[in-house]
């Protein structure tokens, strides 16, 4: 049991030492855990940013693993800490939404607010819950605490609005969710989604002032500069770039629009 | 024993490769220690930036932990590569003041200048201590040799100088001795500091052309874009804006002004 | 055996959440290794930058280090994915050249192309072979598979032109290979090479418009901004600046020349 895995995922940045103040305290308290870091590259207060990558890598981990993810523009004020228990995971962090994504692809068993404060540091900072509540409480869990001394089962949590693809005539609509490091957007209709909406594999996209003409299988069939679709790692369809930014091409943002049509 | 933490912090970023050749060199002599990174970001050759970000983050660590620092404008030069030892941590790196704000809050035991060259890597490099002194001493440590077999115990080492706030008239004058990334202004004057100075919990504090009535428990006491000052993670009053940069509002730098009224 | 050593090296940045997925697959196989970042800000595509930091790194790590390198423009394509065993290391990568470097300084054992899908992902994303080909080989490799389960012993790969310094009347030439974070020139002449080279340690460097005189030892034996030739961390000829950067003072980039005369 101690040697549990804890994932880290916040707007932190790596140039100061918050993070590693977190690692710390985890440490303090399991040395045995293994910590592994998501990304602590989200935008400032991102919440929706956060969400994705959580959801995107999340299932990628052992079961039992122990994801804490602190993106808390509220810290310090009435949102609650949460702990999530899910059929596979176990999720800990600020209540606002951060978990959505993964929570859409797992089963959730129990919801816990965090009150018991025996399992915070001695002193906490109303500032810096990363380090005083949520590294501890992993910590503390990962060497078999039980969920329920951690607090009382609450019965509602926070979740982001994520919109759904829509049919619309003879078309899909759906809309970018996400943009990668690399400009390439990613949006939010899924494999399954697509397969459902025509079993022909003939679409045409269109996204900005752009028309795509079927979905590529890998970057490597497009030509240097080419903008073209495909199913991205996370399994949804994605919009890029081969050797560029898809962003900077077509001018798209997080948000804007995208449409599937049949051929 | 073998299953110590040790901990880096460089000036080295993380493009290159030198931060990884220091950790393959740790695994080399102990594989099972536990490697965490405090930072790699701190600006070139910035011995006050790296004592601030060691000094706010070495306690949370578990006692034993070992932590390696290394920015080095000297490396090669008559600087000395020391050990510090402390009633709860070792340090590991060259002689040049980066332990001064981790040693104000630990107990120096024993102070050894590393001469002992069967502890360093068969080739030295006189441009890469980080890898080919400071690693493998922190790793053979980490492995339970003794501090005094690294070498000769001595007496002086370096220490910054550390400005403390001063007692002005009905005032109290301190600088802002750290900007983290999120331009958040971190001063020297502490919590402890402060209630010292007085018991009402009613200052004003001025700094650039501002002048902030009282302090903020949290960030989210504050309107957006709001300047407020509060009692930061470290435990030192620090001024902020919220979901935005304190620094680029007010356009303050390290070394600047704050100033405490009674109001 | 589990408690092998893998190394990770990528141009995926940090930002998002591929590598965390990489770590997530191979915990999900072998939770009892340790995972070390070499770097993940390779520029895109930059198959030779990537290789020079394996090349620089990888030897530094203890023997049976399971060196894993993603720096795949061809992904998805014909290239194929490949693991390469080595006296003292495993190397698992696309079979696109990255390996060239490392391979130089180590004896090649067995070559491997990755054909057998037990050990993949059970869905494999023709885009994202970090995840699902590469990490998990490694897992399961770190784990006590044998090479040659994972595919058909193979007698080509692919490697990088790397240039080498030639000899020109009374002088050597040689080219920049590598700039580093710090604006340091890398070159491709080695300390081996300039003694052979010649006997007396007394050259002067021409790169750009500079004559350099002699070799310095340390960084610090040059004044504040003088342009110094020394032998680098890597054991190669390198051209630097004091607390400054020699690609931006002398307006050199990779692949421009570097001239040793015997002075």
């Amino acid at each position: 049991m101690g040697n549990r895995v804890i994932t880290l995922l916040t707007d932190f940045g790596t140039q100061d030492h918050y993070v590693a103040s977190m690692k710390g305290a985890i440490l303090s308290i399991n040395p045995r855990c293994t910590i592994v870091d998501i990304s602590h590259q989200v935008g400032p207060h991102d919440i929706q940013g956060a969400a994705f990558l959580l959801g995107s890598a999340f299932g990628s981990f052992p079961k039992g693993t122990i994801h804490v993810s602190v993106v808390d523009p509220g810290v310090g004020g009435p949102r609650r800490p949460i702990l999530i228990v899910t059929s596979r995971y176990y999720f800990v962090g600020p209540d606002n939404g951060l978990f959505t994504l993964a929570l859409l692809q797992d089963q959730v068993r129990r919801v816990v607010a965090l009150t018991s404060q025996k399992y915070f540091l001695p002193r906490i900072r109303s500032i810096f819950h990363g380090r005083d509540v949520f590294a501890p409480v992993a910590a503390h869990l990962s060497k078999g605490v039980l969920p329920q001394a951690f607090g009382q089962k609450i019965d509602t949590w926070e979740s982001l609005h994520v919109p759904r693809p829509k049919r619309k005539g003879r078309g899909l609509r759906g809309e970018i969710f996400h943009i990668d490091v690399f400009g390439n957007l990613i949006s939010n209709i899924s494999e399954a989604c697509l397969s459902e909406f025509s079993e022909v594999q003939s679409f045409s996209i269109r996204i900005g002032n752009r028309v795509i003409n079927g979905l590529k299988k890998a970057y490597c069939e497009a030509k240097k500069g080419e903008v073209m679709a495909l199913i991205g790692s996370g399994g949804f369809l994605e919009v890029s770039v081969r050797e560029g930014s898809a962003r900077k091409k077509l001018g798209v943002e997080r948000g804007d629009k995208i449409n599937v049509i049949v051929s």
